[in-house]
């Protein structure tokens, strides 16, 4: 039955998604700049390759604390750029809104995707504008399109992960899934717990100013660290160790996932990187972040062993061990 | 009251769109490559200007005579692309599926947008998918963006277009509308009559091929050829007089239009081009489109006047003449 309709869960980033875009999209539109599903295409360009990179944003609710669909929908496509290895300079902002949005509300998005992009260093060029019936929409949905230029080598051809190259990650994890989660389950916040929604643009040009050009780099948003660390592994057809006593996550956050039930490592980050560097490079990467803001929660939180080929295992602090994984159905609808 | 809520109005293309964009989104993202507000923006780059376009579409019902949301989303976004003068390459595409969308129907979607691609020449390479909650959407909104290379002497820099100058259309007006039109008012149609929803590369390139390097060039989507005339005449800071008799404007559509109480001047053409050459370039500009399945209903609609600066009159049939305006409140919610 299901089968025959869309359901949430094949929004949720997770193996719904993943199956529908692959037997679906990919099987229609196949050519060698989609095929590799990357946060973004790179197409080539007589000056030079640039990157493309699309997402719709439904985040729910609009505004949030740390950000709003303005700002998350600016960052959002700034970081699928900078994680491919672009330097964003244009974005392209489509907008969807429901017939009786408050206007008010309308301003403050785009005055805050407005501040966004200041703050990323991106222009927005060029855009549009639908309104659709009552009922039909939930307030805005933001889509966002950006195009950057990509740095010369990078994505690295030497070589890829490999087994001994060491897993850093820019911050805490999963603040931003936190938020919306303690906002759509009635939670009451009494900390100062924020959406981490930010750019992610110096963390990514640290990295190459470290001499310590990554290879493997991707922000963890939809699906989570635990998502993006089962692409790892399969990326580099290795097992990816990491240990619980080295990742960087909120108390804050954690009492969220505890209260709600779910795994802090299933939720989505909005402005964090998680990088794969050389072993020898890692304390110069770490130093380059932990001067900026957006990584002063820096650490290196795992390894790639050559065992257990696509398998992602968590070291608990007790000395036990649990392979992650992608979750499978909807963790939390809506969520960017 | 309604000043402060979004209507329906605002996504028409017409007056409130127009207020909404300039008054909101263009004040807060203001820049040189944004502010003139084209169909899409044109980015420097090394090799060679690019030109970047996005456009959402929330077109009801998903399918229809001649096309789908699907088609409709490529061939659009391909459009806006050749009436900036660049050749289209690369899409984005991002969707927002309703909860319980028959997968078969996404699946129809899909495919014709894929079919589309094909034949407008151009490669979808990436995209997103995003699933709201049943009554959250309609089924399927589509956001394509595209680029591609501006092609070399376009825009002229010579001059713009001016007195004396000639207007072409490359076939009848409406249809897209129409076919919208007549499936939301449940009128039956006996005859042929399909959506234009069609890539209009092949035109543009003729004009090239012809040494007929238009002065101005448009396709009259949301607000139909009435506001797109509007816009000339502002633009050439001149009077567009146009001839009714020689207007291309099929009986079914003429029909549909006295029907429901509309102007098919104000429906949207999706296949459609209206350039403005030199006078002693409009016979071969015609004669190069109407050897194209596409072009083959072209004809020359009128001329530009140095009296009356930025208005549009429509000599009629009859030997009277009314002014052409743009259409000021809905007339057609989510056309495309």
């Amino acid at each position: 039955m299901t089968d025959n309709v869309i359901t949430l869960g094949h929004g949720s980033g997770g193996l719904l998604t993943h199956e529908l875009v692959r037997d679906l999209f990919v099987r229609a539109f196949s050519n060698p700049l989609l095929d590799p599903l990357d946060d973004g295409a790179i197409l080539p360009s007589p000056g030079g390759p640039l990157a493309l990179t699309t997402d719709a944003f439904v985040v729910s609710p609009l505004e949030f604390l740390g950000g709003d669909i303005g700002s998350l929908a600016i960052n959002g496509t700034v970081n699928d750029l900078a994680v491919s290895g672009a330097r964003p300079q244009h974005i392209a902002l489509a907008a969807i809104l429901e017939e009786g949005l408050d206007r008010a509300l309308l301003e403050r998005v785009v005055l805050s995707a407005a501040e966004a992009a200041r703050g990323a260093g991106v222009l927005v060029v060029t855009g549009d504008t639908k309104v659709v019936e009552r009922g039909k929409g939930d307030g805005v949905y933001l889509t966002t399109t950006g195009v950057g230029a990509m740095r010369p080598g990078f994505p690295r051809s030497d070589r890829g992960p490999g087994p001994g190259d060491v897993v850093l990650v820019s911050g805490p994890v999963g603040d931003h899934g936190a938020v919306i989660l303690a906002a759509r389950s009635g939670v009451e916040l009494q900390t100062t717990l924020a959406s981490d929604c930010g750019p992610v643009t110096d963390l990514v040009e640290a990295l190459f100013e470290a001499d310590a050009v990554p290879l493997f780099l991707r922000d963890p948003t939809r699906g989570g660290l635990a998502t993006l660390l089962c692409d790892l592994a399969e990326a580099g057809g290795c097992e990816v160790a990491v240990s619980e006593a080295d990742l960087p996550l909120r108390t804050e956050t954690s009492a969220i996932c505890d209260i709600v039930g779910v795994d802090p490592l299933h939720l989505a980050c909005e402005g964090c990187v998680v990088a794969v560097v050389e072993a020898d490079r890692a304390n110069q990467a770490l130093d380059a972040w932990r001067v900026l803001e957006s990584g002063a929660g820096a650490q290196a939180i795992g390894e790639l062993r050559s065992a257990g080929r696509g398998r992602v295992v968590l070291h608990t602090r007790y000395g036990g061990a649990r392979t992650l994984l992608r979750p499978t159905a909807e963790l939390l609808p809506r969520i960017c």
